[in-house]
């Protein structure tokens, strides 16, 4: 059984029929059951080598089915690749996004926000490291579906950020800044901080070091 | 004629004998050009593609030379690839890092240094971009000489912006930083820009606006 399958056996999935209602119809069942596998795999694949790489053929070896059932769930290569970057936000929303809700708004949740995106980078949701660092800059010279799914991702995190840093601007909890270019900074940084962590603990921790000192030099309370 | 073969054609190509005299001999001349000419097309396509999908197949296709005559020139697919790092980094110097010497040393040569570095990224003398956020990415989690090469140049290009960074603070020119963690930072958002910027220009330009201003407010002078 693979990485991907056994990852997988955790997940609640849910298969849903054409009108949106919870089904318990057993090939439906199976047929979201399967999909997810795949796509999860898919999605451990392409935090490693890339969705450029991914392959209907590769996915079926590796999951041992077979070709045409995977080419049966996903029709194109493309609409893998996008279904996959979906999986990805899920998982990312899921372990990062979710669990900082419960600090509170403005600085707490800034700071709640970046230790679990550096948690995820340190010990990797996905096998290769964060999946945005790995496609984004694959992906950035072509234009397409795939490229559009990985950017509205990476706009959709960078605006949560910016967010937290308003309401803790506007709230006088933190000096004035301008959210959004803050928010440009501590990503850029922290996607650093994801290809330090790939090479190994020290330089790793260094960097996370780093990144925790542009965090609190932002976050630093009004003189 | 490939691309590559056109850029190359601008180039001088020197070629040095076992004592590293420079040569005339028409052989190894032959024999130089011809390596600098395969390799240049392998940036060019490793800056699109990444470094791990470099073949001397397709290379030898490209150029219409014979696979084993590429094989000849670079023995192995490793070798050819940390011999691909090195040209990059011969390009990156003689495009980015030495106009930039012109400028006095400090705030001067760091603006210098990052228009120099945004006009890359911009009009990218390779063409999928940046050719080390291209490659870092998917080399991070590889380790070996291609992984080593491909950060040894990101260290030395952090400590260039640091060592002006330091000059520039040192001489009192600029606000008291650490030239360490704002080169890193530097570079962070650079390496965004250079994102941005495969994205289009309205989206590039507005994030080349902001490194401005993020490399403006460190090199704002003391008060």
């Amino acid at each position: 059984m693979s990485e991907g399958e056994r990852r997988i056996a955790g997940y609640d999935v849910v298969a849903r029929d054409g009108n949106g209602a919870v089904t318990s119809d057993r090939r439906l069942l199976r047929g979201a059951r399967s999909r997810q596998t795949v796509l999860r795999h898919a999605v451990d694949l392409a935090s490693l080598d890339g969705l450029a790489g991914l392959s209907l053929g590769r996915l079926a070896g590796d999951l041992g089915i077979s070709k045409s059932g995977v080419q049966t769930l996903f029709g194109s290569k493309e609409n893998l690749q996008t279904a996959a970057v979906a999986c990805a936000r899920e998982v990312f929303d899921d372990e990062v996004v979710r669990p900082a809700r419960s600090a509170p708004r403005g600085a707490a949740r800034l700071r709640a926000l970046t230790e679990s995106w550096i948690e995820y980078a340190r010990a990797p949701l996905f096998p290769g490291g964060c999946f945005w660092a790995a496609n984004l800059a694959d992906f950035d010279s072509r234009p397409g579906p795939v490229r559009d799914a990985l950017f509205r991702c990476q706009r959709d995190w960078r605006a949560l950020l910016a967010a937290e840093l308003r309401h803790a601007s506007d709230s006088g909890e933190i000096a004035e800044l301008d959210p959004d270019l803050t928010a440009f900074q501590l990503d850029a940084v922290l996607i650093a901080a994801n290809t330090a962590l790939r090479l190994g603990d020290e330089e790793g921790e260094e960097v996370v070091g780093r990144v925790r000192r542009v965090r609190e030099a932002f976050l630093a309370p009004p003189r």
